[in-house]
């Protein structure tokens, strides 16, 4: 830009902030179409079971209750894609949908048929361990090949760790290496080996999982209305599950109470399915409890970690295996987990190997940046080990070993520009770190955390008004403000108050494509496309200004609303004119109506470090957070106020990582904890003061230079508060979460 | 076009049948929004009064009546556009609106307010005759400075006849001029004088006028379902009468059930303003009478013309006075009138008054082909009586005066290119005409009838999705089946089968900008837009498949689904492969989305020559018509049937004009007719066996040729059945409809 910012830069409300907070905003719960049926599903209560009988006669008795409907009732051609054939293969999977008139008949219904069906139980494993074990039973016979396409959402990096044979029950498993680590590790000085585990985070989200889907009766078309983070590939899943073109399936994204990653396309077509089946609107909205037992949480991780230092502090080898339990299907982020652990720090003999294995719980799916809390809750524990054992200050320690731009990750990719070093160095001259007091069980903890960013190509329209307003039409769902991001890129360009542009999110019959929202690339992306299609806008509309005042449009600037010729305010034509002059009868202009089209950008990762004040009691083993510190690079802060946003809420979420949450299952493979009442995510008074710091390390490709800054402030947490709790009172946690019993367990007595 | 086409020019049926023939299509009427209220209006029973008294009370007992509501009630800066103030100016004009929480309710409260209100009645004018008398009371105060803007919806020409002090009452006078006119009559060997009257004509569409407009609580956005022909009017209209950003409010075209020019903004405004008031939902549907009382139909006209032509036939002079009724406001097509009047012909001395004369009648709006049936039935009646005095066969007589391409119109521009001269000549050589034969009572008229057609700017997407199919997405109202001539259009630049292109009509909020349908413009102009936004994608998709299949992207071509290089099929991706690699995380490629964009298209005039054959009973006065022919220079027909369909439908309205149809007010400015029991539409039995003939003179700007076909069909009826009952039985009838009585007391006895 060869001017300064007008728009872009500051603070600003989120136009629907106003709506969400009073409750206006229309849910997918909200919607009643006439003759609407409301599912529930009948959930396995057995991890490996074979359904034996299935009685629908007192389901179908009550009244209301209209079909009850199994994958074998369906359509010919159509697929749920997750409801029970025969087999059962995780505690949670559907067995069966009872659809009724009133969600009151449909819950006796289900009542009634849980109570008619019968199972077989069949051996089950519940860990990875008793998984790969010889002769274990097989979670699926074929296990797909995972392409880790849900996971490329969230970062767009190539694994190329070589894919090796498999042990049982294993769906991926990924090799990197480089130089020769047996012989890294001979020549270090310090050899620290360690366990660490994860474990299973549920997103935690305000609204469960909704949707309800409506086939036209005459054409035919399929609308699904979606509670869901991409529209598009809700649309796609349907398509296919249904065997129907994409074009004849319209896919409303609704207002989303919160996705955090679990909300890509989920059951939309067992919905479409059941819709298609009874031919009437049908409507499923889970239960709290439904969801927390059959939805697509973040996996458990288990990684053995095992580093050599030589005594200068100089990295010199990483030896690891990571195992995440994928549940009962494959898609777990085994490659990224790879990647990052053997990514932040320049080291010359590395062997990562990263599984995935099956077991007979429910799916994982993505969490705000998957497969990355749990690789950074392990080295970045290590690095403090290390650094600890070794006398060396942690962040020194860190910067002296900090991968460079152009340093090798894993996968012998280099790292594309970013800005670790500037994190660390704001991290490093930060008061809280400089000034950090002694006193007996208090500690202080660092962590960094980085996230390669996802990418797509992307696309926007920017639609003049004939009273000079404009309109953003976008195929995005918003999940954080980004469209008020759009707003304010594209008032920017355009040389307009942004209350003078409006985004319009569109369907996806009519949005130009958006991929979905995750993986920190919707500003990173859309917003490059939005800036197109508004430069595309205004070039329009100064070719018009400049044939109507019989100027150059290079001598042509926009203000006030009008287009005046540079320093002769009195050659102007307001922009309604222009408009005007485009669109109306005879218009002798095309109309104003801007293109912004991309492919993938380069990549521009973005780097977190945390830093944790810690009091740990020693009697309760209660661990509080005094103080925190939010660093990151955001590249440039189009909206500080939705970037704070980000980087507040990341940094709670890692808070929940590190002392709170876990979903916790018995031996039966059954769900201990699926209530909020049992399942703990962080209060507000388990937040301490955060002191929110943006570096603006610009980035190339970025709209105004922005970085992708959803997922980096969730990374670093649980390492950087297992480093306060160990800087505190010398204990190392190696598990997660970090609950006061883990810490009086640990404490010596 | 390099190739033979492979999808446009076959009939094809349209995407939409279906669900209109089932009546599964969503119109305005089947809107249930939650806590909707329904309004009826008071309508005043008087053409020109002060309301005294409006008592509200009685209404408001009504159980269910929420609100009545008067122009005054409206929060200020909100205007309803045409609810009276104090004063009523026509029978039909809305008063106060009365809403309650369903229809019927509504009616009681409207019965109770209509006996509740006192008018006191003032004098009124109820003929342009009185209006125009010195003294007559006035309508309007300031009658607004008409621009036509109406009009030129339907035809795009500059009205530069000068505009000159008009009389009491005129809204609008234009004068055309050209030569002595004085001077040409002296001249000429012949001199006829006629004066000829036409009816005010009821659009007659099956669904009346609906709206429903919701105020979002929160934002206070304003949506609006309307049965329209352009929404993106409706949405300028709605936001100047709220005076809000157009950005605020969102027009969802609905499913219309018949337009004819009656539909562009008509109450929609009204409608929000009472929903902005009384800050819930409001819908309107008027009833059928209420439609024909307070609706714009087409205006009644008289025109004296008078004529000069010598011996040989040629035209020297035409002097003609055209006086339209146009109702309480402004917006008569006089101009167009007068242009056509004098335009088919060349005529060397040419003086035309056109003038726009208020009455306190409603107002009228657009009818197919504004101001042309008018000015064809007067100046191809005379074309007839001339032949008839000379001796010279009436094709000949017309083939001898057709202007030509480049000829000036009366208001001095070149007529553009166009078919008169080929369509004339299939008229001559048509075997109907050609065998007539003689038999009493039997008689053969013919006319030709001329649209110089609207032009508007246009604006269309048409985006890729992953399976291969294709999303045309526009802001069109499809009220002739367009968005299936629009699927062809593309489906045949992108090479691939009808069914793979699926066209998407988008809400204010996210089309690209449409004009509203009307003037024979849409496949014109939005399908020019279309081409080219297809020529976009397919670039787009060759320039990938040209990278991935390493070849140049003039050797490749689209057949089967995919892309391949010319005459190797073995080298060839799929169309959705290219698509994927264009949209899906990591793309290489921008996301494929052709966009189409032009400025106002040079004009192709569109001209039909019908041919009536009809028995007259002498007893009964009873006009029969036996055969009809109907041909048209159609450009190029990319959808045979919908060009027929236009064709046919367009003949039927014009024996409509010519034999039936009328609406008659009394001597207090009431209407007589004002249901389908008394205001006679054409039936079945009344429309005779018709040949339709497509001449196909390629346009340069149309879409592979394409000519609007929407307006010229209706424009020949009257003139054409006319000079066949003239023929048939010898007498001239001057005035519409030709009705039995008409021919009886004209009959020699």
């Amino acid at each position: 830009m060869r001017r300064e910012p007008r728009v872009i830069g500051k603070p600003t409300r989120c136009t629907d902030g106003l709506e969400k907070v009073t409750g206006a905003a229309r849910y997918t719960e909200d919607i009643r179409l006439p003759g609407m049926l409301y599912a529930r599903l009948l959930l396995s209560p057995h991890p490996h079971a074979r359904v034996v009988r299935l009685d629908r006669t007192d389901a179908l008795r009550v009244p209301g209750v209209v079909a009850v409907v199994t994958e074998a009732d369906l359509p010919e051609g159509v697929s749920s894609e997750f409801m029970a054939e025969e087999e059962v293969r995780y505690t949670g999977q559907p067995v069966a949908a009872v659809l009724a008139e009133s969600e009151a008949a449909a819950a006796d219904g289900l009542e009634r048929l849980a109570a008619a069906v019968e199972y077989s139980e069949l051996p089950a494993v519940l860990t990875p361990a008793e998984a790969m074990r010889d002769g274990a039973p097989l979670v699926s016979e074929a296990p797909e090949e995972d392409e880790d396409t849900e996971m490329q959402a969230h970062a767009t990096i190539a694994a190329e760790g070589v894919k090796e044979p498999k042990p049982s029950n294993v769906a991926d498993r990924y090799h990197f290496a480089r130089g020769d680590v047996a012989r890294g590790l001979r020549e270090a000085d310090l050899v620290v080996e360690r366990t660490y585990t994860t474990s299973r985070i549920h997103q935690a989200y305000l609204e469960p999982h909704a949707t309800v889907a409506a086939i036209d009766p005459v054409t035919g078309g399929i609308t699904v209305y979606a509670s869901t983070q991409g529209h598009f590939e809700v649309r796609d899943a349907v398509a296919e599950a249904l065997g129907r073109p994409q074009h004849e399936v319209r896919v409303v994204p609704m207002a989303v109470g919160g996705g955090f990653g679990g909300k890509f396309a989920f059951f939309e077509p067992l919905v479409a399915a059941l819709a298609v089946t009874v031919r009437r609107p049908v409507r499923l909205v889970l239960t709290r409890h439904e969801d927390f037992l059959m939805s697509n949480p973040g996996p458990e991780c288990t990684i053995r970690l095992k580093t050599g230092v030589k005594r200068d502090g100089t990295l010199v080898a990483l030896q690891a295996r990571i195992v995440f339990d994928s549940g009962a299907a494959s898609g777990a982020p085994a490659s990224i987990a790879g990647i990052l652990l053997g990514g932040y720090y320049r080291v010359p003999h590395l062997d990562i190997e990263a599984l995935e294995v099956l077991t007979h719980k429910p799916p994982n799916g993505a969490y705000r940046a998957p497969g990355a809390p749990q690789a950074t809750f392990a080295i970045e524990s290590q690095m403090n080990v290390m650094a600890a054992e070794l006398g060396l200050d942690p962040v020194e320690f860190r910067l002296m070993n900090a991968v460079n731009p152009g340093d090798p990750m894993p996968n012998g990719r280099p790292w594309a520009p970013m800005g670790l070093r500037p994190v660390l160095e704001a991290l490093r001259d930060h008061p809280h770190w400089r000034a950090r007091e002694k006193a007996d069980g208090v500690g202080y903890g660092v962590a960094i955390g980085g996230w390669p960013g996802g990418l797509d190509s992307a696309s926007a329209c920017v639609r003049a008004n004939t009273d000079g307003t404009f309109q953003v039409v976008l195929g995005i769902v918003d999940l954080t403000g980004t469209a008020t991001t759009m707003q304010l890129i594209a008032a920017e360009v355009l040389g307009v108050p942004p209350e003078r542009v409006r985004v319009a999110i569109a369907d996806t019959d009519h949005a130009p494509y958006a991929g979905p929202t995750g993986g920190s690339k919707t500003t990173y992306t859309i917003g490059a496309a939005v800036k197109l299609a508004a430069e595309d806008a205004r070039r329009q509309i100064l070719s018009i200004a400049a044939a109507e005042l019989e100027a150059s449009p290079d001598d042509l600037e926009i203000t006030d609303g009008k287009v005046q010729v540079r320093g002769t305010p009195q050659k102007a034509i307001p922009l309604a004119e222009i408009a005007e002059e485009s669109m109306r009868f005879g218009a002798k202009y095309p109309p104003v109506f801007g293109n912004g089209q991309l492919p993938s950008p380069e990549s521009s990762p973005g780097f977190a470090a945390h830093l944790a004040k810690v009091r740990v009691d020693r009697e309760t083993g209660q661990a509080r957070l005094l103080d925190y510190v939010v660093i990151q690079d955001v590249g440039f802060a189009i909206n500080p106020a939705a970037v704070e946003g980000q980087m507040r809420g990341g940094a709670v979420q890692g808070i929940g990582w590190g002392l709170l949450e876990g979903m916790v299952y018995d031996e039966h493979g059954t769900l201990a904890n699926g209530t909020f009442a049992d399942y703990a995510i962080p209060k507000a008074a388990d937040v301490p003061p955060m002191d929110i710091v943006m570096v603006e390390v610009p980035s190339d490709s970025g709209p105004f230079g922005a970085k992708g800054v959803g997922e980096p402030p969730v990374i670093p947490g649980a390492a950087a508060i297992a480093n306060a709790i160990a800087d505190a009172v010398g204990v190392r946690i190696t598990d997660l979460p970090i609950t006061p019993q883990r810490i009086v367990r640990s404490l010596p007595r």
